[in-house]
């Protein structure tokens, strides 16, 4: 399979368009079957690739930054008879396990991307369905604010995956139809197995849609009940927006060279190492936001942002044997907390709140990446802050204590900020701090009392906030141990087994969606059921019946 | 594989010793590797099967129901050198996935048990482990309110399941050490790589057990810390405790007959009909609860409940090809009520309240079993109170609008009680109506209004207390229609479905364990790097390396 890049801009779409009406967007659905991200299926009636959904992410992302404006994004099809038809049943069909699992993933990640704009930016999204909206369809809608559809005999929403496909709703359908949207449970079981959908008011009266019109006033209904939702939000009407340029990335057999990340890829030991570099000068002192603003996507902590989210995204896709990632950083602390003291100080201005919330997106993309993630604390490292808090993401954390031998640099300190207690929740609703010490919550305020200061090894490991402190005689031992021996795991026991250590505490419906359904899913995905031979996603299309095994586990 | 039988008793264990001291009982782990339940391994190092567990689960039952003078437990082994090795891996080599499911669902259920008699029953479990727990045997003693461990060189505990055997801590594990016991989540992740475990001091500073003591104190320190624990209990020291003979059933090919329940099975249609009957006749008026106490197991609430539970376990494992389990009532409402009602008021006394337990528990079963469930609710049906909440667990009910014709039996109501409202949480910690009406939480205050009266149909399809209603003339049609519909789909995805859709609402610890921990170990229990020919759990004991496919998913 060639390399899959998350890099795109609207004018390179080839399945949305996006339209813009003062404080309303417009994000309309309109698939070319013939532009897929592999040979083997045509993307009829809007159905979707992993293709697809990258260009949606890169929309919602673009709606957020280059256009402050824009308080309701109305999500629709340009297509006359289909809303959108789900996931291409070919394509998964045809699809390795991995490929499934990961292309779910993303899915799911942009589905909370929508949700995350409205619930924390204020932008609402409002899903106007004409025509059909089924399996993954429907569960776009599911992930807007306001679901509308057309009351025209034609229109309906449907969740046909289990009697088509032996197949979960596993884009987050069955959580959000019971936990997001209420339907009551029995009514859930009766809709997820009626494979033509439900239409009309019977749509409302079982919650799974928010309103129905008559199909001549739909249009008018929708563009009002937009601006109502406009009202709701305290997105700036005169803010410019700033441009999200292509990303300047050199990609070579072992490494990827971004302008402050960089990743190198150990094929042998299977390690990546993503290192983050601080800027090499400092924010300009006195430096208005304003100011800051005008620097667009130069400023740093988004530059920084945006790399690291592609160089993740980039590692789970089209690196999959790799099993370690390894986070460093490098530069002058000082800087990165100006950096992030600036961010912090100026949460009331627009894009100052986008970019500490893309930064809490891309921590929870790294949470749910299946690779076994290390951070090493070095001399020459700088993590404070926000880059503090990728210790906390990780699974395991090394620090040298002291200095390298023939190494001049200071021995590493650690450094958090206002930001480690509150501004990056997991998604489990919690700090990572928080979630960190679950068992002994008062050394949270410990942390917040060491606020600002450098933080030695000694302390870091007095206060739990490491794993490991080593000097400088057992570091590289250490370090290539943990290494071989993670290597001689299983993949897969280590995919389940962080799965469930990394989000100890309270559950919410995202924890839920990645949790409890995704494993379900991928359980399914892996039954003869639906895959093997005689399965029904494999059999889709070619009007041969499934054989079940017909015994329940 | 021949039948499995629920049904045992002290007298006929094999694998477990229960002795008793006043207000403390032990309870000894001395697993005969030789009696298993099937071929091919032998239980060595106090490793366990299913037959083990399934005394274990009796001697839970019956430390509540027989001994209400016991306030705490002392789990431990009998053995010398270990405390127990966990779940025989080569009985897990060799069983069919189902098996493997079923068996971790099972052994899941009784850990609960544990937790439940402490939490809702008072009586404490206190965990003394000397020699090694190992991964299952540590998950056990995580079930305990209180570990103790020798600290004598060779006392460990440890969770050897990922390096070892590529497969999960799957009976709570991974669950419980993060989110009840909260150990900091990178030691947990070192913790269960660490395939010899930890002991000593190292496992009290990492929360893994509370309390070390010296080998030659242990015995002591256990006795007094047992007897400190019994005083947090409000067991009564007095009461006369009740036998719980064996259950009389007649079990034929298909049907099984107890005195209060019957099982059917229609091996054609895969649909099993288990009807209850209420007592023929009423509660004796005026009888006071000492009085009902002396009647013992043949008190009807609690006969009922004994066989419901054992014919759910019963289906479960013995009957893998049942895909629908439908539940029926029989008998005079107002006798059901008398009873409810009586169990109700009188739940200070102990044997009452562990009767109200044992129906939460057998009614968490039900919600936890992988098959589809209906309900039915008839003419000469009696779904009142606790019967009622039956249909409330079910994923779709189905009542009758009227009579049957040539029946003269009147149309059928049902009736909620006090304990609709809050003496049957399931999983998620909330009732089964407040689940149901999430999204109109109005909906269990107008509920509350009728209850003590006779619901019909109309009124009950306009709560919403029911799926369906329907009439004579569409009853057989409907019914027989929905099981072939279930019928055709597949059985691994109604099971994802169900498991999704049946807990919505808050999250426990209980429904993170069957719900995201199970979901990912059922997975890799298919992933041929833990069942493969090559994988670990199939190579285990060979001597041979097992080879991992390195793809991360």
């Amino acid at each position: 399979m060639d390399m899959i890049d998350f890099q795109t801009k609207p004018d390179k779409y080839k399945h949305w368009k996006l339209a813009f009406d003062g404080p309303v967007a417009t994000l309309s659905m309109d698939v070319d079957p013939d532009i897929t991200l592999q040979d083997g299926y045509a993307l009829k009636l809007n159905s979707y690739d992993l293709g697809v959904d990258i260009e949606l992410y890169d929309a919602v992302q673009r709606l957020r930054f280059e256009h402050p404006e824009i308080k309701t994004v109305i999500m629709t099809s340009a297509k006359e008879k289909v809303f959108c038809a789900g996931a291409n049943i070919k394509m998964l069909g045809g699809a390795t396990h991995t490929h499934k699992v990961n292309f779910c993933k993303f899915t799911n990640e942009t589905r909370n991307a929508i949700e995350d704009a409205s619930e924390f930016s204020a932008q609402r999204y409002l899903c106007a369905i004409r025509g059909t909206a089924a399996g993954g369809g429907y569960e776009l809608a599911l992930a807007a604010d306001y679901i509308m559809m057309a009351d025209d005999g034609n229109s309906a929403v449907s969740l046909p995956e289990v009697p088509l496909l032996a197949v979960l709703p596993g884009t987050g359908g069955l959580t959000r139809i019971v936990d997001k949207r209420k339907v009551r449970r029995d009514l859930a079981d009766v809709f997820c197995t009626i494979e033509e959908g439900v239409r009309g008011k019977r749509a409302v009266d079982w919650r799974l849609v928010d309103e129905v019109v008559p199909g001549s006033k739909f249009d008018s209904a929708v563009r009002e009940k937009a601006l109502e939702m406009t009202e709701t939000s305290d997105r700036p009407s005169d803010a410019q927006g700033i441009a999200l340029p292509p990303l300047m990335k050199n990609i070579q057999q072992n490494n990827i060279t971004y302008q402050c990340v960089s990743v190198d890829i150990d094929r042998a030991s299977r390690v990546v190492t993503v290192t983050i570099r601080a800027p090499e000068i400092d924010i300009p002192a006195g430096i208005t936001v304003e100011e800051a603003v005008t620097k667009g996507a130069e400023f740093w902590p988004l530059a920084v942002c945006r790399e690291l989210d592609d160089a993740i995204l980039h590692l789970r896709l089209n690196e999959l044997e790799t099993g370690i990632l390894i986070f460093k950083t490098e530069g002058d602390s000082d800087v990165v907390e100006a950096y992030d003291g600036f961010i912090s100080r100026n949460q009331n201005n627009w894009l100052m709140r986008e970019i500490a919330l893309y930064w809490r997106r891309t921590l929870k993309r790294i949470d749910l990446t299946s690779r076994t993630t290390l951070a090493l604390i070095e001399p020459g490292s700088c993590f404070v802050g926000v880059l503090a808090e990728l210790l906390f993401s990780v699974d395991r954390s090394y620090m040298l204590e002291g200095q390298f031998e023939n190494d001049d640099r200071t021995a590493p300190t650690i450094q958090l900020t206002a930001v480690n207690f509150g501004s990056y929740l997991m998604s489990n609703g919690i700090t990572r701090l928080e979630t960190r010490f679950l068992g002994e919550p008062e050394t949270v305020d410990d942390c917040k009392k060491v606020m600002g200061q450098s933080i030695d090894a000694a302390a870091c490991d007095k206060l739990g906030l490491v794993t490991y402190i080593l000097d400088d005689i057992d570091w590289d031992d250490e370090i290539r141990m943990v290494i071989e021996e993670r290597a001689s795991f299983s993949p897969d026991c280590l995919t389940g087994m962080e799965a469930n250590l990394r989000f100890a505490g309270p559950e919410t419906m995202e924890t839920k969606i990645f949790g409890r359904l995704t494993a379900w899913q991928n359980w399914i995905f892996q039954r003869p059921n639906a895959v093997g031979e005689k399965g029904a996603l494999s059999l889709y299309g070619t009007g041969a019946r499934p054989e079940y095994d017909l015994k329940r586990v």
